[in-house]
Formats: C-alpha cells, structure tokens, sequence
C-alpha cells in the first residue's frame, strides 16, 4: 500500500483530511489514480501512521492507528564532505532506505565540488524530495533531514550536539583498526545522537583529521577494502542495522 | 599505489614481466603514464600480491611479494534476479568493494529484463571489467566471478554446490523475521560457501519461494525497512563483513 507523509499533525479517527500538498496530491490521484475507498497509509508530523480511505471530493478519511517501529534505535547522522556529481543524489536515497537521521554535506579540503550559496538551497530541495520519496518507499516514519553547509565552521560547531562522533578513516582501515567503531556501537544507548563523518573522494586531510581528533571524534576502519565515498556511508549504516535491529545488541 | 591483475602465475623476485593484457598495458602507460623505476603492485592469478618497478621496453619487474588480508573470510555469491537498466552494473562495482566472491543473475518470475544468449555474453563482459577495475581499486585480490544464467534451472542446480543458501524475502522482513541471517552467519565457518538470493523489482514469486525453500534454502530478514532491490545485496555484504571481521566472530 502506498504511503503519504502528510505535513500535519494527526488528528482523530474518522477525521476527513484535505490533501494540501501538490505533489503528493498529484501522486495520489494523477499517478496511482486513486478512487474513493482506496486505502492509503498517512504519516503525520509526530511520526504516527494512519490507515486512511480515500473519500469523496479527493479526501481522505482517517480509519485506524498503526503501529510500525521502521526506525533504527539510535539517531544517525551521516555527513560527508562535498563530493563529485550526483553522489549526493545517490547518498540522499540510500541512506534513507538503511534508516539514517540526517544526510549532512560540508566543504572538506579535498572536496572538488564546490558550493554557494544559492546552489546550496537548490541542492538542499532537490535532495529532500529525493529523501521524501525514498522514506516512502522503504516505509520509515522519518523522513531524514538535509543540510548542506556552506562553512566549514558551521559544520564543526554542530558536533558537541552528538553523543558520538565518528571519522571514516582510510588510514584507520589499512592499520587494520576495527574495534572502534565496534566500541562505539557496543557504548551507544537507545535515543543517542551519532555523527559519522565521510571525506570525500580524496578522503579527509591530515589537518581535517587533526581538528576533528580535537573536537573528541574518534578514528574508525570500516574492515580491509577500501571503498568508494558514496559505499562507505552504506556500509556504516547496514552495520549499525545488523547490530542494533538483527543481533539485537544494546 | 595503482594495482593491477596480471592473468598469470607468479614468478621468482627480479624476474621481468611483459604486460600482455591491452586494457592493463595502456592503463598503465597511456592512462597512468607510468615511467622507468615507478613502481605498481601486482596480483597474480594464485591471489598472490607483489611490489614491482617499471624497467626498459614498458617492462615491469618483481621487487617482492607482499602480505595483505583483503578478503572476506567466507566466500559470498550474490545472485539476483535480472534487475532493470543498468543495476547489475551498479551492484557489480558495489559488491565487488564490499567484498563478494561471484555476482550471479538469473531469470526470475517477476523480473521484467529478459536476456537471451548473445545478450547475455555481452552483457557478461562489460560486468566483468567493472568488477575487475572495482577490484584494483578496492585493492582486492579476487577478482569477483559474474555469471548470468539465461535458464532458471541451471541457477538452482547449482544451490547444491554451498554451504548455505539464503533469500532475503520482503515478507520474512514484514514479520520481523530477523534471527534466521544472524544464525546462518553463527554457523558459518571459515572457507564455506553462502548464497544469498535477491529478487528483481518485485521481489521473488510465491512458486520461486517454495521451489527454493524445497531446494533448502533459508528465508531471511534484512531489518524493518523495505530495500530497493539493489540496496539489500549491499546491507547483506556490510552486515557479513561487520560480523566476521569487525566483531570478529567466527
């Protein structure tokens, strides 16, 4: 069954709801061409998900509660530096679909791409649709916050907001590191706030990893291989998966 | 340093070595410009690893052999059904870095992709160059096997051949099914064979379910988000990765 997020907050039972978004009105009725008694799911802005029906004048009634726990135990926020192309694009669905919080960029020293200003709020748009699609897809009750920083600065100045701060280090991964990122996951509580942090495809600077040491982040390999910007995040997000929701740990 | 598969067995120190390969030859003095005295590291087919200099006449010659732990301690074979567009060539790079053995497809139910014999040669080929150059750039020393199977049958003859076979179903994930891919990895031993079988877009049959399940094949969960179909071999490969050589179990 299709699913809506529905920027509101929920209302009661039996409540008829008008369909204020144009593009997920357009969804609904002009690409799955939905007819009264068609049943949707809605998301409304307290992460509560309501079976819905599809009433007359294009409305739709809500029917029931559900309940769906499709969010990983911890908060993750993915951030990397600015990296070539579309790889955000690629970075904003994948990391949606494998439960991160929030996809995060920053100018790093080695980032070839550089953005300003105006182009920043373009990409920002444009990588929150792709996120909200892709939270639909995969069924998540969140839809992951985008944010491009155009400062370096700002970027850092966010990170005693985590209660755990990662970096992605190729250098870490050949001297074979492996146990950090393990700890990490084995200290992190229910509800905690973990940043990991990626370069981009020239990896992060020496003087980058200086400052970020400063700021208390912790160095971390993720295993032999090395692995493209845009994999990295994906590897570390299955495996925050695999250990909180499948092996159950913490 | 730029690596490089040599197709042959490897030779004593200081022994010299024409480069016949054209794709690695022009690689390495077109692209690269590589010159007298620089050196590359070389993997010869007994997935051994050696350091070598450039020497006259675009030469290159053994310095030493070189340990180095890049591959999974269990052998992966990924096998999805025919996915649209261009996936296979996507998941051919991304579970190359993510350390797989092989990367099988096959004509399932609902795969909407049809290829047939000359198509499939083809389309073999190109696969097989993005895995190599994945490999070298992953500094792997396998380079993953792709095989697509233009009959269903001959796919599941070969489930015999593993250890383990698993299918990651969309359904076993819907229930909460998540202990069945922890087990398998539990009892996984060093050296084994595991299969993990994906569905194209739509996911894997009912018939193709039971006809697998008849074939002892165990059904898994990847977690409470729905995948795209090219995302979940990703999520799988990180997952066994984080298991057996981050947790270092097994």
């Amino acid at each position: 069954m299709q699913q809506y997020f529905i920027k509101k907050n929920a209302s009661k039972i039996g409540f008829i709801i008008q369909i204020e978004d144009k593009d997920t009105f357009n969804h609904m009725f002009s690409v799955m061409r939905l007819k009264e008694g068609d049943e949707v799911q809605l998301v409304f802005n307290e992460e509560k998900l309501a079976l819905a029906k599809v009433v007359e004048n294009q409305n739709v009634q809500i029917l029931e509660y559900l309940e769906r726990d499709t969010e990983l135990p911890v908060s993750v926020t993915i951030a990397v530096g600015f990296p070539k192309g579309d790889k955000l694009d690629f970075l904003a669905q994948k990391v949606t679909e494998l439960g991160a919080d929030k996809l995060w960029a920053f100018p790093a020293d080695w980032s070839v791409t550089k953005l300003d200003g105006k182009k920043i709020a373009k990409r920002q748009e444009r990588l929150s649709k792709i996120c909200l699609g892709a939270a639909e897809q995969s069924k998540r009750l969140v839809i992951p916050e985008v944010k491009l920083f155009e400062n370096k600065a700002n970027f850092l100045g966010e990170l005693k907001n985590f209660d755990h701060v990662l970096v992605a280090y190729e250098e870490s991964a050949k001297e074979g590191e492996n146990s950090t990122f393990v700890q990490a996951l084995q200290e992190a509580k229910k509800g905690q706030k973990i940043l990991i942090i990626f370069g981009p495809e020239g990896g992060i600077s020496p003087s980058e990893i200086d400052r970020l040491v400063g700021l208390r982040a912790k160095l971390i390999g993720l295993g032999p291989r090395i692995m493209r910007a845009e994999t990295a995040p994906l590897y570390a997000l299955s495996s925050i998966s695999f250990y909180l929701e499948l092996l159950n740990k913490n």
